[in-house]
């Protein structure tokens, strides 16, 4: 466990190295890797043998080839593929917490300045609008249909903490008439609208730029989106901030909540579980909340018929509301 | 596999807030473990949950509770705790490598200046004589006891990167009348001296400070111990350096080495296997090298009798020759 660390900078390095695309030629050896990665042969023998012993690749008589899993998730020939994951979470920002985690255990809060990660106009979330749309990609199309179900013609939805703009993007081809107002910080905005370029959906991208808890957000919106936001900050925090947004959603409006959300006993499902320790290390105050502490601050801000629905198979959960 | 150095930042912190001590006074809710860490509920929480996720501790009805693991290598109350290692698996030395691992690969050498690691008087080796004697000191008895196998009345020992001098004082233990010639930077021979004193060998420990390449040996050595040294450097390094020991020893005298030994196929067994991984981060040339390597480095020096024996249950090798 003391040595874990050495998996995440070995994954890292082998998706900074393209070797998942050198490896997709076919088996190789240690030389012919080396070649098409530009690195030494030593360097390209360990890091191949490294990821061997820990099932991302395979070898077999000195050759190195895919195994399912980096066949499927690692090569960019791959559509399902998500190395970009690695520039969001490999960041040097992301990893400058660890060696003072014993403080931030002390201190109850990020050794960041501030606010931490969601300080004002912080750089990473476009670096996380940039990298982790692959990661959302399997659960926007599902998540834009439930939040529209039932809603036909022209209709205005807010898609907070918008990043590179998907599930917003999802809503937009799911209703044609959709118009939808995408907050976030303006710079992670111009992520969102190339994105809804693509998609062919950006005369009807809106741009709210600013502070979730600063911008008039206009309204009344038949739907709102709010995915991954309400981790970062405190309950008392995430009510007045529900208590904003419900008021400008029309009555029994929808609001799709997608969230990591462990179950009461705070160690299980693993991975919705594991993510209160990175709020520990970047937020001052955010956490994992289970659907009893979603409960508790929806229906305290005002909102109910208080669901929630697995997002397999991703981590995530939804959580629907009613304004 | 990208998160997988949460692991690593979790156990260094809970071990430096002491918290496998707190724990081990009985089940503990979050207060009672914050008040005895001095830290806070959130920080203690949430670092709890996520160990207990990971298997480290239990966590039961809201209670923590020591795992089997926690409760015999991680509660300083267990005489086989070896919490101290994390002083120097998670020095920020050990880990500056992680975030230019790529480059490293390309480059096929250590990021760090000079000879990495092994830089003259390089203070990591201080720390690893401090910090790593608890996981050596189960192999040092059996070792001291190979090494003079045979060999009775006044022996001379050299004890070659003697770091804590375990295995050193093992030998003198073994024997009443072994003289122990142990080699190191100074500032290590300090630690190993210490050792010697509580051992109560100190009389019988003698002092050869500087680099293994460039110290005269004196001898003639009836037997010579050689633990996580050759690792650190290339073979052609290795051969020039195991004839100059070759030299100060007796015809027939017996070499023990100790090192992680991977099989041929290099990705196994796990641990050993993955160690190159960090020679590659912190060397300029070093590796973990199977036995087929080590049987030619020896051969070339002039050894003989070449054989290998696995030191269960440590990931390690004994590698064994004559002079």
């Amino acid at each position: 466990m003391l040595q874990a660390h050495q998996r995440t900078a070995a994954l890292k390095a082998a998706i900074d190295l393209d070797l998942f695309q050198a490896v997709g030629d076919g088996p190789s050896d240690v030389d012919t890797l080396a070649r098409k990665c530009s690195a030494s042969p030593r360097g390209i023998r360990i890091l191949c043998d490294y990821l061997s012993i820990n099932g991302v690749l395979r070898k077999e008589n000195g050759l190195y080839r895919h195994s399912v899993t980096s066949a499927a998730f690692l090569d960019p020939r791959s559509p399902a593929c998500v190395a970009s994951i690695a520039k969001f979470l490999g960041n040097p920002a992301m990893h400058q917490t660890d060696q003072h985690l014993a403080d931030i255990v002390r201190n109850g809060r990020t050794s960041l300045p501030g606010q931490g990660s969601v300080e004002p106009d912080n750089p990473i979330w476009v670096e996380f609008a940039h990298s982790m749309a692959p990661m959302m990609a399997p659960m926007a199309a599902p998540l834009g249909a439930i939040a529209l179900d039932g809603l036909t013609g022209p209709v205005r939805v807010l898609d907070i903490a918008a990043g590179h703009g998907l599930f917003g993007i999802a809503a937009a081809k799911h209703n044609p008439q959709a118009q939808i107002f995408a907050l976030d910080w303006a710079a992670v905005l111009e992520v969102a609208l190339s994105n809804a370029q693509k998609a062919g959906v950006a005369d009807r991208l809106h741009l709210l730029p600013g502070s979730a808890f600063d911008v008039e957000y206009g309204g009344p919106y038949d739907a709102a989106l709010l995915t991954n936001f309400l981790h970062h900050f405190d309950p008392p925090t995430n009510v007045k901030f529900l208590r904003k947004l419900r008021v400008a959603m029309k009555p029994g409006a929808m609001l799709a909540i997608v969230e990591f959300v462990p179950n009461e006993d705070r160690i299980s499902p693993p991975m919705a579980a594991s993510f209160s320790l990175q709020m520990l290390g970047g937020t001052a105050s955010g956490d994992a909340y289970t659907f009893r502490e979603f409960s508790e601050m929806l229906s305290e801000a005002g909102f109910s018929n208080i669901q929630q629905q697995p997002l397999v198979p991703t981590p995530q959960t939804l959580v629907s509301a009613k304004a």
